[in-house]
């Protein structure tokens, strides 16, 4: 129940950042619902659709949808406070990555999948979405350059399959793995940590 | 029947123009191949892996893939023709645009899918062979940048699932809607309007 | 079964070709091994998605993934011998386009698609690998500008398929289509073959 609240304060808060980066590219309104829906909704789809499960979770709850487009379009008439919150964003974002990627899991727990893909579906429902928004704003994936969003997701899916493993009780493995990813996340953003790079200029196609 | 004409004549249409924004990006023949099919094929697709819905329209019909390729191949015969009826093509392309928003409509309504997802499934079957076109292209959608798409993708489906609704016969509605939704495109081309952009200059990633 | 051997091989030789491709654009780890992933297993995926056909291979068998992911991170290690050994990789690469459409062919002949599907299937597992990994590196697909890819995964699947048809037993319509499609390609890098392009220059958006 709470997970459920902070699932929809948690898409509330990507539409309207998404909806600002697709301002930054000076999209129409369109553009910013599509950005908006796809950044926030996007990791479960694509989630599901890997998963072949069915009905995806916006076809079955279209609220979501609506919660969604009125996030984006308020952008609009809040962008001023939408920055000067800025910091607040940033925490929301936060909560929506560990959020994310604890239902992910669950999702592909229910599904009986072995431990590996409930880590992977925690990880795809937490990061896809913003790899999709940046694949359609036609820029190399921000998530493959720098933040640690996948190893924080990672972590946090760790945590929390890990966890129940060793005997913790379910909730209180929840809350604990995401207190820690949450964390991780903000001393990442804090003191700046990225993961290495992989830079190679050898010759090959 | 006719809608079933008009979607074989839509196709068509599409996979032609696609093949020439390929040949615009100097393509291979292979790859013009692959655009147009994912231009003219692509909306259903995307709705039918979204909603579930198998087997794909192609898959049971494989032939709708050769009408693709054998009009995108044909292009290279046709191209002074097909610019000399470029004006032709515009036509077809909004009969394109609201007889995809009412097969989709078709689709997920016969699903008993709710009314919201009923415009969505409509609205994805017209613009998203455009969508992922121009990301192949590697170029941002231009549906996000220009063009009403899918504003007159949306109201073909409201009037012609809100036609049904106060009682209007199924055939009167669809006609309607879809004459509705045609005359906007046309007068949107003529007059060149463009939805209102959402242009954001703050400081956010 | 050498079947699934030289599937794992292709994989591994997938990855780890991809892994130096993400190493040029300076992603960090986690970007290499999302690039990894989606080439060596992107192709399967894209097809079982349209076909419906779930679970996924890498759902099924998470050990793919463990293969893929290890190959990525080991040419940390090893880029200046994969470079050296460069030739092998475009052996392995070979043998990998054949053996993904070989496999595409049994997947969709196993559902009893119709013949088009069966080639179809065979190409999108041999090439949309390549092209996602194209996509989220922001460039144009390598495929719809050069190499003879997907003209070669066409051949190989209509030798195999053809073959059956036409009464050879299946392991030995198997290995030959296998070894035609594995020295067109061998020919194709040797002497530079290419798709002719359809290059137009008219004003079309």
């Amino acid at each position: 129940m709470a997970l459920h609240i902070a699932y929809l304060v948690a898409i509330v808060a990507e539409a309207m950042s998404a909806a600002l980066v697709a301002g930054r590219r000076e999209m129409d309104w369109f553009g910013v619902c599509v950005i908006a829906c796809v950044t926030a909704l996007g990791g479960g789809t694509v989630r599901d659709v890997l998963l072949g499960h069915h009905p995806l979770a916006w076809v079955q709850h279209p609220e979501y949808l609506a919660y969604t487009l009125t996030a984006a379009l308020s952008v609009g008439l809040l962008a001023p406070l939408v920055l000067r919150l800025r910091r607040l964003f940033l925490l929301l974002d936060a909560v929506g990555l560990v959020v994310f990627t604890v239902i992910g899991c669950n999702v592909a727990s229910e599904l009986s999948m072995p431990f590996a893909i409930v880590l992977v579906s925690g990880m795809i429902t937490g990061t896809c979405g913003g790899m999709l928004r940046d694949v359609l704003c036609g820029q190399t994936p921000l998530l493959f350059r720098k933040e640690l969003y996948a190893s924080i997701s990672l972590t946090t899916g760790l945590l929390y399959m890990g966890g129940q493993d060793i005997g913790l009780q379910h909730d209180l493995a929840m809350i604990l793995s995401m207190i820690a990813g949450f964390t991780f996340r903000i001393l990442a953003i804090r003191y700046d940590w990225n993961m290495p790079r992989f830079v190679y200029r050898g010759d090959w196609s």
